[in-house]
């Protein structure tokens, strides 16, 4: 690894409003509704029948479910608690398409893991339900006044935002039923036009950034959501942490500089692992990331458009946070913290004003080598591209207070045995994401596009 | 129990030909082909789609895999090496739809319990494989010289006969996947209509017949195959057992007497319990039959064809081995063994000539009460119906010999830890079963149309 | 393999009579009863008090548990039922000490993998309650008057074969735990000197028997107990089965004649093997024998003397019942019957009129090679030496009743998933074996000394 | 819970200096490595042989097994790298009884999990092992000239310092293996003498004190080691956290308490759980703290020194993460931060100077009711009786560097799935403790003497 150059940046003390548009008007946020739900089908679109149903591995679902979980979760906590003489569409659906909500409804959900074990209801009758809801969340929506609107919104703008984590679960679950298939179907086929259009054809057009280290001050810093434009509850209060001065890598690391990892023996040796990681690594018998694999010299990946040779320029993306973490301390580094993600990431936000980043709406379906300099040519690719892993644990800010009612298990109830990722990927649609945003996984989790951004101490 | 009387059978040292016909013409067999395979794809046509995909749990296969795996099972053992010429279908067939022989192909086959884990190929493909194979199957049955036929039909008839084996897996697996959906769906429909034309709806029309004690004596009997008709290996060679005097009950065990097992604390009393049997009922918790259970006071069981009340008279039935035997020996009585069983089916065909029963041409998908006289007057129920569970564990008649090469593996190399089952199933096609037919399954299994006659030593 | 040359026997209809002595007097009985239960603890001897508490896997027991169990099974089905004004020891035992007998006491006995956590009762405190069953076994079986004694004596000796079993347990349980162990402790340390007094310093003093193939004629035959001296319930009743003619390898199967199937691939190569068997191979990763290892080119065995070299010429043992029956069908070979086993048997026993083997009370602990004349010339080893695995499934005799009461479940409910063992082992005391002794265990069980002979049909 | 009065802190800016000895002489180390090492041997003097040997579950060790690692630990890190000539005890130890140091030594330590399945070495060749190791020690830290000495020390004490942790572990594993035997053995036998001289007979002698809420100012503070005396490397570097006005309680939760919470249906009820906990309580059907059982109305508790009725005044112990959490969740409270805990401890001893507490040399071994006033009257119980969680995973402080070598793995690579826990116990010893002191266990465990004291944002 080389440190090129090396750029410093000051406490911003003064911290940048939310990046969101300002409270949406309601027939933007109808608008908004009927994209976002119309999305998540049309990501399903190249999907056979078949596809819909398996469930792969006990972390993932199938896309069925997703499409039938995201209308439930409207019809659940919209349309039969607001909208009187709502008549529900199956009653059956409650303990099929409740995820986890343990403090409403009929109790204890359908068994997570068995999922995929499921032919009914059909694609058909799923798509029915969607159109179903749709239609009546559609004219409620419609009818509301400007008092009940200001109280909906933020339910509305839950749902459509849980929606779309899960359509960036379809993504992730679909290749992962994809790539243990020894038939080795793809999600969207790719075409030598395609490729060739895009200058792709397995070689980058230009040089990858060389990798530079960017300086931040220590100091007393605001983390956390300010109040402005949606945040999940997990995001607030806005709070002070006192950070050390820290250096953050200028990109993330990528497939070559990770294959120089295991060439070293990464996988080998304990001395590079946690405790629970190297148990993991023998358990699992890891040798590389998840979708990588040999052949002969060549490393090879699954990914969701083509099984392709792995490109040296482009992020490493499907490791463990162990496999994140042993990666750093091989490299003498080390992950950041997720305040000092967010202090960088608010940094940059303050510079551009803008979210910048590949995103799922590229349809690329795969993290990009950082070879251009389209984003900030300082700090490349901190949201899209790769979930970035960081040191901190998923623990609650000082003063959390989950929702009230059965929403209030929508993150407060994880806050264990998780580890924060920040910035998104390139499936997360560019709307989600925000510089507060806290995704979590477990940190043997590997199928979600999670990737490597190394910090260090100063 | 009431024993209302006893008639006695003296032992035909005289073995019955084979009760099929003899060897069939090639026009015969060719047309046997095409309704084999077609009757295949008539079982699946109530199916959507969807659930042609799952594995609802290890020992069942999806319906694609069935009827993908017959197909190859004709293309691997017959066109592959006997076809000139043949290209297969698709290479990574081979492994997929390899169910356990491991002396040919590519080897170790893909792993049985992630069947369901296959979205690709899709039911359309594999309906393309199925007519892929029966064209090139159809022309080259067509051309075969007399020579060649008469070598080439046991192969073919086993074809066949494997592929009426996983026909009745077709419909067991199915009601399983069926059976753990809390929508509960159901293969065909029932309708108020096909019910009452049936004078069914859940009572039964005539009494049911009372059971009575057939009486066997002792001696030295011939059993196995003779040589007439197609068998299994694993039915030769025939052979001489000595066997006590015994007597066989005349019907199989019903709903209501089983009942009575359980009332009588049958389930919760270890004194009737092989040790595996009693170790099985706690670790699953069983308190009845598979797709049986209480709403109230009343027995509900899930069917192919309805979720309905259990009928008292009708054969108590998805039963383990270790249930057969609990119940034998709560009723001071026991199991036959397979040689008794088999003594008793020839003396039924001495004098009848012919195997009746309830098979699933009828497609009532369930066992019926003995309650008319159409089949013998003595020994009823014997073939058709429900499996019955014998005492005898799967071993090898004195001087067996498997079949040479991979598909020595289709029966010998199971002896071992299995049982024995006779008679075949309102689920099993007529012409699969014979009297010397060796059914078998571990002691622990219920998803196959399994029940209970009971037997006694004089 | 070579055959030298070949007897043959024939059926002796006429059954000889029991060889062991006729029913007992009391005083030989009572003196018996001290033998027995002070061998118990000779053998027991060698270990320190830690060896007393570990079970080093879920099929053995803790050598302080055995010690226990034998007399709680004295108290339980002696002393409390039978003798007036009985104390027990302690009433928790009965919790502890109950190995399997569900009908009887408490319920459901102490969990029985959990055996080696239990630290108390210590090995001082049960040599206490050893002594205390013993002072009142004794003094009560000294009042007995000839009724009473006639009706008690079937007891008192089940009670004495029970604990026989135990002290062939006692052997093998702790072989595993001294197995397990890095330090590589054993049981009976070896002296130069004992080896050299005995010839034995790992190199054979006489040349292996050539193994030769014993011809018995088919026919009716009887089996089982006859009703003189004392025999298990599993033994009865005595019954006739037809056999065809067959042979019997002259010896067991020796460790060099095993390496070869080895080094021909045997363990590698799935077509020697039953399907469970196959599996059973690859998840233990079977490679050899239990307690065989091979450090460069030299096979090494655990024994309970020491940790040395295997010799050629010893009987292989320690082996599943898949892998006597994989050699078995890469020599060409099979396994016996029961019956076969057990009309050889008698046949020795009518030409010699007593049962010789290696037994226990040689100490050699170890299979010893048939390289002497000392027992017939004509079959040898079929007693002690090393367990012969059948390919009888273990199952009821035609008409078997087990013992009523408790001990019903001595034998009875274990007949099912087990395949039975002929003959006795090297750790068997001599005066617990006979012809018609029916051992048992799971096809996977290793840690008993299980050996093979070889059979065939003619 | 009542709430009696208030008392504000205001945040210590200026660090306490260490209350430890400033670094201690030659002669004093000497001594005390003499007394920490017979003090090992002092808490197994009430074992039985047998007792020394079991691992009643994966996470605890057998006793001879800490007796001899903790010899290897000073083994292998100073007598074998440093004393010249020194020949290791027995190599084979070298795999047994290494813990988890895998850069060191044989690689892969002997499976953690199967301690409790070796007898040997015996007891006597462990004591033997101590022995032979104390007097290279002892030899070699006499003969050490003060430069040695100097870069010696640490080393010693950190070898101490382990010691003392084991000597935590003797007893708390123990405890488990009492706890599950039905005899129901206890370490230490009560008296009744010994209860009525302690005015025990589970009765309390003076009133608990109320439960009180103790303020602190939010700010910056200082925490971590400060480089006085002795501390782990996890308790290093010293830093500044931002932390918010807080409340601690000023007393640990008593078993009444928590007593309410189990009444309240706190086992029944998800939403006071964190998802993983509710999952746990779920798999382990957790009804209460570990040891307690309820015995008609009365719970009662398996203590080291007896069982018996649980004490209402006496703290809750031997419970979860999960359950502290949920117990806070339920009481409208939360667990402090580690922080938050350092802030108020040091705090404490800046007004006191001394670390007060009840530790294992009062020899009472089980948590005791806040009813004096022995400790400050302020915030009692912070130092022993029962560790305290806190919600602050075990994650490594800003700038942390393990030690070099294996000594590197003694804390860093469990930085992950653990959470802190503060304070000491009633079986920590006195001297082991201070306030940067991080234990941490997996949040499912409970084996421990843990406890829960509760704090509040304000």
């Amino acid at each position: 690894m080389t440190t090129t150059h090396t750029t410093s940046y000051s406490p911003p003390y003064a911290i940048p409003h939310s990046q969101q548009p300002a409270a949406s008007t309601p027939e933007n946020l109808i608008e908004h509704y009927q994209n976002v739900r119309r999305t998540t089908e049309q990501l399903c679109q190249p999907l056979a029948t078949e596809d819909y149903v398996v469930q792969s591995m006990p972390d993932a679902s199938p896309a069925k479910w997703h499409l039938a979980h995201t209308s439930w979760f409207f019809e659940t906590f919209i349309l039969v608690p607001y909208v009187p003489g709502y008549a529900v569409f199956n009653p059956a659906y409650d303990y099929l398409l409740n995820s986890y909500y343990v403090t409403i409804g009929v109790g204890k959900p359908y068994d997570r893991p068995r999922r995929g074990l499921l032919t009914r209801p059909t694609v058909a009758e799923v798509y029915e339900y969607r159109r179903y809801v749709n239609d009546r969340m559609l004219a409620w929506m419609d009818r509301l006044d400007e008092a009940s609107w200001r109280s909906m919104q933020p339910l509305i703008e839950l749902g459509l935002h849980h929606e779309q984590q899960h359509q960036e679960l379809i993504l992730t679950d679909i290749k992962h039923a994809f790539s243990i298939n020894p038939l080795q179907p793809v999600y969207a086929p790719s075409s030598a036009e395609r490729a060739s259009s895009q200058g792709l054809d397995f070689r980058k057009p230009a040089p990858l950034q060389p990798l530079s280290w960017k300086r931040f001050d220590g100091g007393l810093y605001w983390i956390g959501h300010d109040g402005h434009g949606f945040a999940y509850d997990n995001e607030s209060p806005n709070h002070r942490v006192f950070v050390e001065p820290f250096e953050l890598a200028s990109r993330l690391v990528t497939n070559g500089e990770y294959l120089q990892f295991i060439e070293d023996g990464g996988y080998r040796q304990p001395r590079f692992w946690l405790s629970d990681g190297w148990t993991a690594v023998q358990e699992h018998k890891w040798q590389g990331p998840l979708y990588a694999f040999k052949q002969g010299n060549q490393w090879w990946l699954h990914t969701l458009t083509a099984v392709r040779p792995a490109l040296m320029d482009e992020p490493v993306c499907h490791i463990s946070y162990y496999e994140a973490d042993a990666y750093a301390r091989w490299a003498h580094a080390r992950l950041s913290t997720e305040a000092e993600w967010e202090i960088a990431a608010r940094t940059v936000l303050t510079l551009c004003h803008t979210i910048l980043g590949h995103f799922v709406e590229e349809k690329n379906l795969h993290p990009i080598s950082a070879n251009d300099a389209s984003q900030s040519d300082e700090l490349l690719q901190l949201f899209g591209d790769a979930w970035e892993w960081t040191q901190s644990p998923y623990s609650p800010y000082p003063g959390f207070a989950p929702a009230t009612g059965a929403l209030g298990e929508y993150n407060g109830k994880f806050m264990c045995n998780q580890f924060v990722l920040r910035g998104g990927s390139c499936a997360t649609p560019a709307s989600h994401i925000r510089a507060t945003y806290r995704n979590f996984f477990a940190p043997a989790a590997r199928w979600q596009f999670t990737g490597i951004r190394l910090a260090r101490s100063i």
